[in-house]
C-alpha cells in the first residue's frame, strides 16, 4: 500500500536506498518447480549494471545478486524468493553538499514534503538504484514464462529514439541489440549515436529518450475487464519507472488522427492482417505481440547550474557533480522489459485462477500473425 | 483481481453489462460527513450521456442514477455507498447477428477466447456504457477533493486534439469547454470542428481524439514512490478507460527530444518557473497542476464494410450497424476527469494515512505557481 | 479497505444498511460457465431470513434477491455478478427514540465515535441484516465449489450448543437439521430446545449459541503458507459474523490440554486415523473434512432495562423494544456456511493460480479419511 | 498473493526457509520519523529466541537482526524496512532421514502434495521458525503504536494455561511475566509448571497450551465495520501462528452459555462496568483493553513413534529426534504479542486515512474503564 509493491498473485516488493547498506525485494507467488540460480538473475542485471559504457554512469557496482529462499535443489519451491544486492561504492561523502539543497527536476522537494525529512544520499529511495531489483524479479518473471504452459512468451526491448536520433527500421536487427552499448537494433546508427553522445557530454548536458519493448507469444486471454485491463496494468508499469514521462500501446498516439478504417485490425482466417492494436483488445491480449513504447525524459543531473531553493527556501543556484547517466533512456530498456515480463507474469496467473476450466476448441485463428 | 475494481482506499467496484437489467458500483472508504445527493451525481452523468448531441450515439438512456446506501441526512456516512442506473433503452435484437461474429478492434473475439462464451449484446461488459458507473463514482472524488482536508482540488479536462484538427491554444478558455458538443476550450474552432464530423459521418468512417485533463490545487507530497507513483497510477486509471492507446504527463512524448536544460523545471522562492514535469517528481505530487494527456483510437463499429471471422473461423465481412459515437474521443472526456479524481482521493488518503503526524513548517515554495 | 471486501479472487462486496432503500452485493472473480439462477440463491436466502419460525425475529421481509449482471443465459460470464434485495419493512419509526441512546453491547457508541455520526435506523450498517447478501454470496461460492474442478466441495453446518443444552451427538442425523426451527441434528432434543426458549422468551433475556461448520471433499493442498492459511482465513471470515466471539478449527481449545501423542492425527496407507487438525496442517487443507466452531453472544436487544449513556454522556436506562431474535446463533448457521464457503472458493483459486501446473502423482493416501 | 504479507497499510512481509541462508522480511508503510535501531527490535527477538531455557528448543540461533534500509540517521525514513537474520545453526544432516517421510501432524504431506516437492530440511518454509521475523515486525508495530498520535497503546502477553495447569488469576501480577521461563504472571505457580516439564520430557511428549494478549489505552474508532472487524482480523493474524487451534475475544467461548444480561458490558458516564466484549463492539474498539486469547496445539516433533506413510505411500513409524519445544505455547507469547501489535498499527492507519477530519468532541465516556 505504501507503493513498493507491484502484481497480484505474481508480486515484486522491493527496498533500499542508494546509500544504504543494501538492496533488495521479496518475490511472492512463483510457480513452484522452475529451474532457478542466482546466475540467470545476473544476466540480466548485468545488462543494466551501472559502468559498463562510457556512456552510463562511472559508478562501479559489482550488483551480486544473492537468492536467500524460495529455491531448493536448484528450484524454486513455491516459497517467497528472497534476494540481496549489497551496496559497495556508496561514496557518501559526494553528496553531502546538497543536503539541504533541492535538485531541480529531483524528487528531493517531494520526498522532504512527504516525509517531513528525507535520506539525501544519491536521492535515497528515489535512486533509479532501486530498479536494480526490478530486473532481477523481471527475470524470475522471464523464466516463468518462457514456461510451455505459459506459452513460451519472449519478452525483448530495444531504444527507438535518442534525442533527435530516430531508429531507421529499414535496418532493424533484433540481433544487433546486445551488440552496442545503446540496445539499438540497427549497427549502421551507432557511429551518429555515439557522436551525439560524445558532443552532448562537452556540452555537459542530458537528453531524453524512447525506449519499445515487446512481448511474442502472449496467448490469447490475458488480461481482466475494465480496470486492469492489461494494458492498463502494462502503463502502470512502464509509468512507475524513473524518468518515464508516457506510455503507449500500440499505435499509441498516432491514433489519435487515424481513422477507423485504418486503425482496426481486419481478422482473417489466416490471422490478423495488422497490429494497430499492439495486440490487446478490450483489455485482454489477442494473441498477437504485445508492443508498448515509453518516453523517457532527461537526466535531471547536470554540471550546468540551474536555479533552485534550499531548504529554508532561500534562492539558489545547484550544480550537480557525481556519476550520472547523461540519458537515462538507454539502461531503461532491460528495467522496461523486467516491468512487462512482471505484468505478463501476474496477469498469465489471474487468467488461470479465474479461467482454468473454460475449454478452448480448436484455435479459431492462428495465434502471433501480424 | 478480476479487474473491476479501482484504488485501494478510495475504492469503486463496478458491474453490469450494456444490454443488461443495470449497471451499478460501490463507492468505498469515502470519508464521511460530506454532503452528497444523486443530483450531485447527475451533473456528470448528463455531461456522459449518450444521445445529447449530433456527435454521439443516438442510444437514449436517461442514466438516471440512485443511491441504495452510504448516505443518511444527506451526508455520507463512511460505509460504502451503493449506486445503480437501470438500462432502459436495450434493443437487443440490433445485436443477433453479431451473435456468431466478431467484430474487428472490438473485445468479442478476445471476450470469447477467454471466457469460452460471452454476452453478445451490445458488447456486454467490454461496452463503454460501464463507464458511467466511473464518472459517477469520480463525482463522489471530485466533491471528496473539493473539501478543505483534501486541498481543495479541482479536476477538469478538455478535448485537445480531433483527427487531423490541433486546439489553438492561443484561444485557450476553461469556460468555453461546457459551452460547446466537443468539450473543446476554442470557440472559435467550433465550424471547424462541425464541418470535420459532418464529413466523417458522411464517409461513415470514425476518428480518433487527444483528451487532456488537468488538476489544480493538489498538495505537495501525495503519491507513493516506486511503483504506485501518482502518475503510475494516473496512467493506470487513464489506460483502462476504452479505446485509450497513449497517456502522457506533462510534456509526455516530447521529452524524448527535450535536453536537461530544457525539461528540468527550475525553481525560484516564488515556485517552479516551468511545469514539463505535469506536477510529479520521483511519483509525489510537488504542488504544481498536475497535466495529463490521453490518446483514444477511433470508434471501431463502422458501416464500413471490414474483413473478419466467425466463431467457427470462417472468412466473413462485417458490417456495424446500429448506434455508435463516430468519435468516442469527445464522450472520454468526463471519463478522463472521473479517472484523474478517483487516483487524487485514493492516494490523499494513503498520503495521509502514513503520513498524518509530518509536521509541515512553513511552505518552502508557493504552491501551485507555474 | 474500508472493509466491505472479502476474499482475494473470489470476492464479495457488500453494501446496505438495515432500513435503507436497498442491501446488495458484488461477486467477482466468479469463474464462467456456473449454472445461475436467482432461485439458487433463495434457497439459502430463505434458510437465513428473518420471520420464519416463533424464535427470530419478527420483521417480514421477503428477501427476494435480484441478478443485475455476470449472468447469461443462465450461466455465469466470468464478470461481476450484481445482486440486489429491497428492504420493504423499513419501519423505521420505531427507532427514533434510541437516535440520542447508546445501546449497551450494541456498536452505537462506536459507529459514533469513529465516524462522527450515524445512521441510527435499527443499527444501519452494523445490523446482522447485512449478512443477508453474505448468504446470498456464499451460494454462489457453493455452486463453484460443487464443480468437479472444484473437487465437489459440499457445505453444511449445524448448532451445536444452545445456552446450557449441548448437542447429544449420539443421535447425530444429518438429516434432521433442516427439519426444525434450530439447524439442530438431533430431533431427540427439539422438545427441550422449545422449552428453553419459550422460558427464556418469558424472561425477556437472550442466550448464547454454538455453531458447527464442516466442509467434506477438499482436496488435499488448498491454503497459503504463513498468514493467509486456510484456518486463518476461516477464523478471519467467521468472527467478521456480527456476535462472534470465537472460533476453533479441529480440536479447538480443546487442544489445551491434550498430549502430542492425543492431538496427533497418525496416518496410514488407508487414510488418516483422526481428524483433531480440523482438516489443516500447516495452514494448507489435508484432504480430511475441514471442521470448524464458533461461539455466539447473546443477542443484545433485550427487553430488560440496562445502564448506558446519551449522546451528551448523560447515565440514562435502556430499554430495546423491536422485533429481535432471542438468539441470533440460530440463524448464524447458513452465515457461517456461506463464509466457510468463500474461504474455500477464493483458496481454491489462489491455489490453481500457483500450482496449475504441478504434477499430482497416485494420491499417496486416499482423500477424505476419517 | 501467496500468503506471505500481513496487513494493508502497515504490512510486513517475510521469506526465508527453517534452514536456508537467512530469514528476512519487508515492513512497509510505517510512519516516517519514529526512532528505530537494531537494537530495539532485538529486545523482542531474544524474548522468543531458541535455546534460552530448558523448556524450550536447544536450538543455537544468535537471531540477530540486520536494518538494511528504511531508516537514517536513527529514524525510520517511510520507506521500506529490510530486515535480515542470517540462519547459523543449521545442521541440515539431522534431516535427511526425514526426506521420504511425513511427520504425523506435520506440513510435510500438505506441502509435499501442494508444490510437488518441499525443502524438508526442518520443515522449510513451514517451520515455526519464520515467526522470528514477526517478532521484529511486531516490534516496530509496538514503537508505532507508543507514540501519542497512535494513542499510546501497550501491548503485553502471557501464558494463561499450560496442559491442566491453569492460570491462579488472584496472584496475577504484569511483572513477573519477564522473570521465569514460562512468561507466566503468577510465581507462586512457577514451581508446579517446572515439576509438570521435566514430567512431560521424561515421557518423551508434549502438550498444549494457552495464551492470553492484551492492548490497553486502543482509542475508540479503530476497526472496520463489517469484513475487516478489528475482532476478525485479531483472529486473522493470531490464527495464523503455527500451532494456534483457536481464538477468542473477550468472554470467547464462554459467551455460548452467557444470558444478555450477564454478557452485555452496561455503561455509565464513569466508563463501561464490565468488558465481555474485550473491547470490541461492531467490529470497532470501544475505548476498552483489547483481550483476545489463543488455544496451542501441542507440538507434533516427538521421540515417541507415531503411524505414518513414506512418500510412496507405503506404511511407516516415524520418531523425530532434533531439538523441539516440547511445549511450543511457551514462545508463543512474544508472537502473538506481535500479530496483535501489527493488526493495531494496521488499523490504526485505516482509521485515520478515512477519518481524520472527523471532529471528535468531548470524550462521551471516560476511556479505558474497565
Amino acid at each position: 500500500m505504501a507503493g513498493n509493491t507491484f502484481g497480484k498473485l505474481f508480486t515484486v516488493s522491493t527496498f533500499g536506498e542508494s546509500h544504504g547498506p543494501a538492496l533488495g525485494c521479496i518475490v511472492d507467488g512463483c510457480p513452484p518447480g522452475l529451474p532457478l540460480s542466482s546466475a540467470d538473475l545476473q544476466k540480466d542485471l548485468d545488462r543494466r549494471k551501472p559502468g559498463t559504457s562510457r556512456y552510463t554512469t562511472q559508478r562501479r557496482e559489482a550488483d551480486e545478486v544473492e537468492i536467500l529462499s524460495g529455491v531448493f535443489e536448484g528450484k524454486t519451491t513455491g516459497t517467497p524468493i528472497g534476494l540481496l544486492i549489497r551496496n559497495t561504492d556508496q561514496r557518501s561523502r559526494d553528496y553531502d553538499k546538497i543536503k539541504e539543497q533541492f535538485r531541480p527536476a529531483h524528487a528531493d522537494y517531494t520526498y522532504q514534503q512527504k516525509y517531513g525529512f528525507r535520506d539525501y544520499r544519491g536521492g535515497g529511495r528515489s535512486s533509479a538504484r532501486e530498479t536494480a531489483m526490478r530486473v532481477a524479479a523481471g527475470s524470475i518473471a522471464k523464466i516463468a514464462l518462457a514456461q510451455p504452459s505459459f506459452g513460451g512468451v519472449k519478452v525483448r526491448g530495444y531504444l527507438s529514439q535518442l534525442g533527435p536520433i530516430v531508429l531507421d527500421r529499414s535496418g532493424f536487427d533484433w540481433d544487433e541489440i546486445e551488440n552496442n552499448a545503446f540496445f539499438w537494433p540497427n549497427a549502421s546508427q551507432i557511429p551518429e549515436l555515439e557522436a551525439y553522445m560524445q558532443k552532448l557530454s562537452k556540452d555537459g548536458d542530458s537528453i531524453g529518450a524512447k525506449v519499445n519493448v515487446q512481448a511474442d507469444n502472449v496467448p490469447v486471454g490475458w488480461g481482466e475487464p475494465v480496470f486492469d485491463r492489461l494494458d492498463a496494468d502494462i502503463a502502470h508499469g512502464l509509468m512507475s519507472i524513473n524518468a518515464v514521462k508516457g506510455v503507449e500501446i500500440g499505435a499509441g498516439f498516432a491514433a489519435v488522427s487515424q481513422r477507423g478504417t485504418e486503425h482496426r485490425d481486419e481478422i482473417t482466417s489466416q490471422g490478423f492482417l495488422s497490429n494497430q492494436a499492439g495486440g490487446v483488445l478490450g483489455g485482454i491480449s489477442s494473441g498477437q505481440s504485445i508492443t508498448a513504447a515509453l518516453a523517457l525524459k532527461p537526466t535531471s543531473s547536470l554540471r550546468l547550474p540551474g536555479r533552485s531553493v534550499d531548504i529554508q527556501g532561500n534562492d539558489i543556484e545547484v550544480i550537480t557533480t557525481g556519476r550520472h547517466d547523461p540519458c537515462v533512456g538507454i539502461r531503461a530498456t532491460p528495467i522496461a522489459e523486467a516491468m512487462l515480463a512482471l505484468v505478463l507474469a501476474d496477469h498469465a496467473m489471474r487468467h488461470r485462477a479465474q479461467n482454468a476450466d473454460v475449454k478452448q476448441g480448436t484455435p479459431i485463428i492462428p495465434a502471433g500473425r501480424a
